[in-house]
């Protein structure tokens, strides 16, 4: 199987036309479903629906007189419209589109609207064009916003490469792009920073929909100003405060439950309980671990919990459907189960639990009881794609080394604090011993060191410094190409060569994580497309990624997420203290900032 | 004053985020208002509402940071979004585009979706760009709907233009063109017709919205084969289950309250009672008579309607503003008040009776208490434009002579029969009287002559026949230019004489409506723009056409609604007999037919 042709719908109206009228066969006939009309926002017992060329030619109550060369009886299930997840990174599943549209079929996701953000700081346009021409390749649709924000902060850190706005008009004229990703530099637009609203504009000049990402609780002026300047949603809000205050603008309110984000269940209550209209709220991942997909599911895992939260299902589903499609503009294309509009569908015997049992895409069987039925097709990555590790040279322990003052026997460093189950970090400081000149981590008091390793331009530039809470015991490092946002290497260990040894490794397999423990290899996620992404399914990457875990607990760290922090403590734009290929960040000043104090 | 310039969002978003962020000042500042928010379908009180560059800039609980130039204490009134009429024909209102829209801002419409098929049968497709144009110079937002049918009834008449699909798809590059106007050809769709199938697959390659027409009460395989072709509303439902049908389908379900539509009561029962999703219902004129606009209102007229049948205002205004933006693909240019959409806005007191207090457009007020306050700019139409009725030569009574087969001394002859409130048209046949072998029509049992005058091409072709149903006693005639579809010139009379002195007298003026009693002129409305429109003030030609009833009554005529049933009686695509420039047409057949009864 390769690309799949999917025509459009006046192309094939004609066909359509002929079937629901009787005169032509349909390719596919469900009989006797209870269909769920997102539209009006009921159940219709007993209706049928006819598909021809991937599209629905007719739903109602009778389709008789539709001949279909094969038919389903549904014996009384609902038939759904397939899952939309609104906003969502498929680099957060460690996996290539391939892999992560067959890990989300059988959970009956059948449209995503996802944002290639990660790709387009390692390998800027052409990294969001391959990611786009594998979505492309897949049986079910996966549309692309186009990064906006790479280097998310633009003189804090160097990215492999950076997105324009001459980037974002380029890609507006690619097919199956979708709009803009999500502005996270809100500063910028709230204080008119040319180069975001170019890009804004660019996006609303070619028709599409400006992603939101407004990360602060402030509603006041600063809030209304990000509204004026054109982001269509947001996703970032946490309460039901957010929720109501983003539709109230004109704005819809995305809200995600992902593999570490709760935020349905505080904002939903301005439907359920608020009694608002629904219409402007949206359900949606943003970001889903491989281990997230293989265990607990996807679009369908968020709308059961948005029902157990006290959603009406029909208007839970509506938040993952109809309203979506509208939102993006593709109404008359996905989104429901009507004529004209994919065949994308679900099977299923329970409107509150959800179970998947059958999924179509374009009127085709994609999955069945959990089993995907259709090939997911790989992209051939170019070489350049995969060798995007570039160290410049081998590492050694000297590498991270970590230089006192001359003549210092003592010294007072600034170290970043993991504070678990925040995403900002604290901006600690501690007293650390001075052994032949170099600064030693602190075992005893959960200091180890931590190293940003470039690995775009092969410069061999290291920034050493130190990071608290891990609780790393004993010698050990660990490794990650996956390193928001500009995805260099952080390392982190309280062994220099073993920090030497994991870096390396990466350099080896093209990126991943990686864990040493006493001089050895215990575990290994290879991630060579990028730096970020495995096509390998999703199943082993997630079996890899939950021995990744594991192995930080042999290594002593106790931390809840731990992986993620780790990924994190590059992220130069939430506070306190991060660290980039510049050197150590103080990100309550946007400024770069000395690793020891003075005394 | 000239043409209005708005600026895209994009290219004022720098002032608008200024001015939300209290950086810039505002053009305006309305302070406590009660907001209705037609987003999350509530009411805020108190609220502020900020705008600059013709939009909004900030819509909160607090504009205090906003400086404007011109504030205005709303002193607790409601602050609504302008009314928008989704469907409509401008024409209708005897009214070029300015008049039309200086008669309809005071009543708080700001956006129309037209339709100007009238036109487009006169003058093809430039016609349609001079409305179109005209539209463009208006202070609020007229958005065009290119016709797609002109002719009505391919083969069966005779139009001025004919609109092919190549028409439609240069008319999708214009700015403001909006979709495709309403798909009358509801056979055509459903078996298939190449051309109608072009022209909704141009539409749809534009990405831009078909209007539907199904003017049938089966719901069966025809009509889903309808809505398998693409029309993305309908306007022609009369019942609760026509409603319901179409919104099932995903078409939007547009309910009219036009002067003589009353399809609102009957259809809106689906919300207010069976309880379905609101979003999928819109409120529309179709058509308003000058006399109408004048006496009773618009859009206004219809949310009012709509609320006194049971619906909550609230819902009622979604329909009328959100709801129809969305449809078009416009939420977030207009039809709400919410950052960066069009600062459309009334001030009124009471959401229930909607007293129309004040009207602002693109930030300016341009209606104070019922009076216009802004200049609805002409357009300088082309002479050919005004000068459409070309009839070829001077008619005389005796071109409307019906001889009779020779030696007969009386004939059957085929009548049209009027129903009353009714639009299909009976069949009747009448023995009819021949003197010196002519036919004469029977005044005692209600039987004038009725002739169909060519006027595109001053063929001098007259059509003649007889017609019943409107009590005409003694020596008069009536003609109009505005004869639906392909509007030639329809006259009907009981002397030869006045009805040569009638159609002449319309040739003279350029067109419009005459009644002549006893050789002379009682009554004319001039509509010199394409036959069909006046630009005269709405007031002026609403007292003409008022005269016009009157006069018809004066020459005997009792029939409710007289004047719409004659320009109706060359509609050959509704039952059963109509007349057209090729002859009487039997349009339960859609075929020709002879006027004589074989004996």
């Amino acid at each position: 199987m390769t690309e799949t042709s999917l025509k459009s719908w006046q192309e094939v109206a004609p066909h359509l036309i002929a079937v629901a009228a009787g005169r032509e066969a349909a390719d596919l006939v469900i009989r006797g479903a209870r269909v769920v009309n997102v539209h009006t926002r009921e159940v219709l017992e007993n209706w049928d629906v006819a598909v021809a060329q991937g599209r629905i030619a007719y739903v109602g109550p009778d389709a008789s007189h539709c001949l279909g060369r094969e038919v389903i009886d549904a014996e009384g299930r609902y038939l759904i419209p397939g899952l939309c997840d609104a906003h969502m990174h498929i680099e957060s599943g460690m996996l290539t589109p391939a892999e992560f549209a067959a890990a989300v079929i059988p959970h009956g996701t059948t449209s995503m609207f996802t944002d290639p953000h990660e790709i387009a700081n390692v390998l800027g346009l052409e990294g969001v064009r391959l990611m786009h021409d594998e979505a492309a390749l897949q049986p079910v649709n996966i549309f692309t916003q186009m990064p906006s924000c790479a280097p998310s902060a633009p003189g804090l850190e160097t990215t492999g490469r950076e997105i324009t706005p001459e980037d974002v008009a380029e890609a507006m004229t690619w097919p199956g792009i979708i709009g803009l990703g999500e502005m996270m530099n809100f500063p910028g637009v709230i204080h008119g920073d040319d180069k975001m609203l170019a890009e804004i504009a660019a996006t609303q000049a070619a028709g599409k929909t400006v992603g939101g990402h407004y990360a602060s609780p402030d509603l006041g002026p600063d809030f209304h100003a990000y509204a004026a300047g054109g982001p269509a949603d947001d996703h970032e809000g946490t309460c039901e405060a957010d929720a109501i205050a983003r539709v109230r603008q004109g704005m819809r309110s995305m809200m995600r439950l992902g593999s570490a984000w709760y935020d349905v269940e505080s904002q939903i209550t301005a439907v359920t309980e608020k009694g608002l209209d629904p219409r402007g709220f949206i359900l949606c991942t943003d970001d889903s671990h491989s281990g997230t997909l293989v265990n607990d599911g996807h679009m369908n895992r968020v709308v059961r919990h948005a029902i157990a939260c006290g959603c009406d299902p029909l208007i839970a589903l509506q938040m993952a459907t109809i309203n979506t499609a509208t939102h993006f503009g593709l109404e008359r294309e996905l989104g429901s189960i009507a004529p004209g509009r994919r065949a994308d569908m679900i099977l299923t015997s329970d409107l509150t639990e959800l179970p998947i049992e059958r999924v179509f895409a374009r009127g085709v069987t994609v999955a069945q009881d959990g089993v995907i039925a259709v090939d997911c097709p790989h992209l051939d990555w170019p070489a350049h794609a995969r060798d995007t590790v570039k160290l410049g040279k081998v590492l050694e322990a000297g590498d991270f080394v970590i230089e006192a003052p001359e003549g210092a026997n003592s010294v007072t460093a600034k170290v970043i604090g993991v504070v678990e189950n925040q995403a900002p970090t604290k901006t600690l400081t501690a007293d650390l011993q001075v052994a032949d000149g170099t600064v030693e981590p602190d075992e005893e008091n959960d200091i180890a060191q931590i190293a940003l390793v470039e690995r775009h331009r092969g410069t061999g530039g290291v920034t050493n410094g130190f990071v608290s809470g891990f609780g790393y015991k004993g010698r050990m490092a660990m490794a990650s190409t996956v390193a928001h946002d500009s995805h260099h290497m952080i390392v982190v260990g309280t062994s220099r060569d073993d920090m030497a040894l994991a870096a390396n490794r990466l350099g080896e397999v093209g990126g991943g994580i990686v864990v040493f423990k006493d001089g050895e290899e215990i575990a290994l996620v290879e991630l060579p497309v990028a730096g970020l992404m495995s096509d390998e399914p999703a199943a082993t990457v997630a079996a890899k990624a939950g021995r990744m875990v594991e192995a930080m607990a042999e290594c002593g760290c106790t931390l809840n997420n731990a992986y993620m922090q780790h990924s994190l403590l590059a992220l130069v734009v939430i506070p306190e203290l991060r660290i980039s290929d510049l050197g150590l960040v103080d990100v309550t000043k946007f400024e770069l900032t000395e690793l020891f104090e003075e005394n």
